[in-house]
């Protein structure tokens, strides 16, 4: 799991009924110091983010489909929750 | 899942029918300004994406499984949606 | 597998109950001379590491469920043990 | 999946039975414009391909269990086609 | 899979019974020639390996997991061989 801001929404037209009512998010990882790390990407959002929150990211299918609760959603990266405190900060 | 913009398409010889009737494309990660970001790959397209087009990518073989419908092809890779905005901006 | 060393602790409001019990650690891998060598992530803990520990870490989803015995946990990193000695070295 | 070269084979003593019968190759992964991008690694063989070929490759164990069509294989890479035409050349 | 030569050994303490008689080795991956190529990791022994040794790996859950014949044990990666000649030359 990593450490990762919300940066950006994303609307696609998507076929796949396991989109229905998730909102996709782009998010950028963060470093141990909250700095940016990395390439930013994708992830279904589960606890309605906004932009600008430090949130915990799972990226990988099978801990993002047991996230969002469907083991036939094609989604492999899901926010599991907004982070209150990180490395030696508070970030909220 | 990543954005991602297709850059061609690809012809190959294969044997396993999980790849009958699916077009393989040439598709480049984009940031979330909708730069390149890292190296090509291939993906199986779910919906008919032409060449220049913005697309929505899963990047893992159980969510491309799923996407193509197909438990037991071959792939890990599939472009599932047609992205309208990213970020703050329209790209259609 | 890798060596890594945890550098910190982190604070999520979490709706899974998965996460329930279980304290997520930020970690750093470590090359072969122990030296810090890419990118810190989040791992859960099971051994009750304390910060500074040299720890044995697995970061694939199957492993990491494993690990903390729960096969519905959306988590792919988990610490498994705490390290002695590696390379040619203690680390104790 | 992603466009790569063959370059080369390999020899192992290897124990488990699943890789008997299976050539495996070194491949290096290619750019749209068919350089070199990225580490070799190695993958098993299911088309004959020759040193020099160009192959569509999968890199993910599912696919790569799938193309041998042997559920319990301990391989994550295959071979699964010799590629004709690439973004806007023939390779053949 | 990869090519990775062993480069040392590892103790640690550990809670779970998969790692009970298994040896984990440090190991560095190696390009067609040899050198080495990215990050040392940590891999189950399968094959008695010893230092200095260049062997195949598997780097995957599933195949790991397959190759010390365990479907619970969380590990990720795995010596499977060893390597005999790998690109243009003999290795032992």
């Amino acid at each position: 799991m990593l450490l990762a801001r919300v940066i950006g929404t994303m609307n696609a037209t998507l076929k796949h009924p396991a989109y229905d009512g998730h909102k996709i998010l782009l998010v950028e990882p963060l470093s141990d110091s909250l700095e940016r790390m990395g390439d930013p990407f994708l992830a279904v959002d589960t606890v309605q983010a906004g932009v600008g929150a430090t949130v915990l990211v799972a990226r990988e299918g099978g801990s993002a489909r047991l996230a969002v609760g469907d083991d036939r959603a094609p989604i492999h990266a899901a926010i599991l929750g907004i982070v209150d405190f990180a490395g030696d900060r508070d970030v909220r």
